[in-house]
């Protein structure tokens, strides 16, 4: 089989035959920047209908039709897993977007707490974000990247069912507790720099979803306690198990 | 115990009563950037004396004075672990080398494959950012880190007793092998972006010290490998466990 070098995410359906459009921003991608013409190879996925193989039908400046031929994998959706955590500078948030789409979590949710920073948390820049990271690392799904919203209302609706693991830095010690956690929905909770305050500790601790667990005995940035976290989860818990 | 909130890195010796010469760099950093002042608090580690409560004696333009008062933390080793890389982009090596002292390894080999790009591998670069990261990190060690050499040269000379446990991104399924490590001197061996060729995959598994692992069903890049390597052995076998 013909493998495409380039994969394109589209928010269309694919199916065998089927005609998708791109418009200006993917026709600049394919057409001026990697130079396809006319029956090269694309690689496309809608996080529906797995990954297809397609071909440029129409090349155009500022739109083109590629059209689907064979369904060459099937969807593989991540584990039922949720990343919460507080944006940090602009290239560490990404950072922790890309490795969350990477590592396979399912919903991305940005937490707005005391120490966050307001501005740094547009979900369209993140969803592009993690669209991209989608068609690098070969991904056939992109998690949904929810609107940022505050702590405190983030856990008065938390669903019952979905427990909660708390990279709580304040615990400074052994990440064995991972052994022992169960299966199920889970979201994984990562704090800003800085932490929580007092409050929002307290807050935490109140709630019955949240267990705490350590990252072992240094202390971690942000964006390197969510890869640290979600690999020990995948590793217990997920699919990597 | 008063907090310092500048933690610095210094080549001398440590010890009650000790005077430190900061040079240009430093100084330019300590005074002019930070604005400290005779009698403002740092931190200082060298590597093999803990971490110190100092303070400014004098501070110039071009130069200082440090005095060491008291030893504030223990030298803190971690585990007898290296992290074998092939040297990928700017940003991505600074972040691995980065992310290597925050999660905890004693030594950093660059490496050299046919899939290695020559240019990016300054070991006098990756020291300054290594120093960089433990000061942020609150490390009180740097990892060496060693001229980079090919691959085949440092397997030639390879420590018996040290086992290389090998990301192989061929081997796409669970990270279970993890749970059965052996105790002892381990290095962490992660390949170039495109991965390691044919031969170099066919020279690796002729070396007895080599165990190839899975990180799991997706295809990660070369920092994320890295980062959910080192968390996962030192959650098995390392100081998080």
């Amino acid at each position: 089989m013909e493998q495409a070098k380039i994969r394109l995410y589209v928010d269309q359906p694919l199916a065998a035959g089927q005609a998708v459009a791109v418009g200006e921003g993917q026709a600049n991608y394919l057409f001026n920047v990697m130079r396809l013409t006319p029956g090269a190879p694309v690689a496309l996925f809608n996080g529906q209908d797995g990954e297809w193989l397609a071909r440029v039908e129409q090349a155009g400046k500022r739109a083109g039709i590629l059209r689907a031929e064979v369904q060459v994998a099937p969807l593989r959706l991540p584990p039922d897993l949720w990343l919460l955590f507080a944006p940090v500078k602009k290239a560490r948030t990404d950072f922790i977007v890309e490795k969350a789409v990477e590592l396979g979590v399912a919903r991305i949710l940005p937490v707005l707490t005391r120490r966050t920073q307001g501005e740094r948390t547009r979900a369209d820049k993140m969803r592009a974000h993690a669209i991209e990271a989608a068609e690098q690392c070969g991904a056939n799904i992109v998690p949904e990247v929810i609107e940022a919203q505050p702590l405190d209302r983030l856990l008065a609706a938390w669903p019952a069912d979905r427990r909660i693991l708390w990279a709580d830095e304040g615990l400074v010690g052994t990440a064995a507790a991972f052994a022992g956690l169960p299966p199920g929905p889970w979201a994984i909770l990562i704090g800003p720099e800085g932490g929580f305050t007092e409050e929002e500790r307290g807050r935490l601790t109140k709630v019955p979803q949240v267990t705490p667990v350590s990252l072992g005995p240094r202390i971690l940035r942000a964006e390197t306690a969510a890869v640290a976290a979600i690999t020990l989860w995948q590793a217990h818990l997920g699919d990597w198990k």
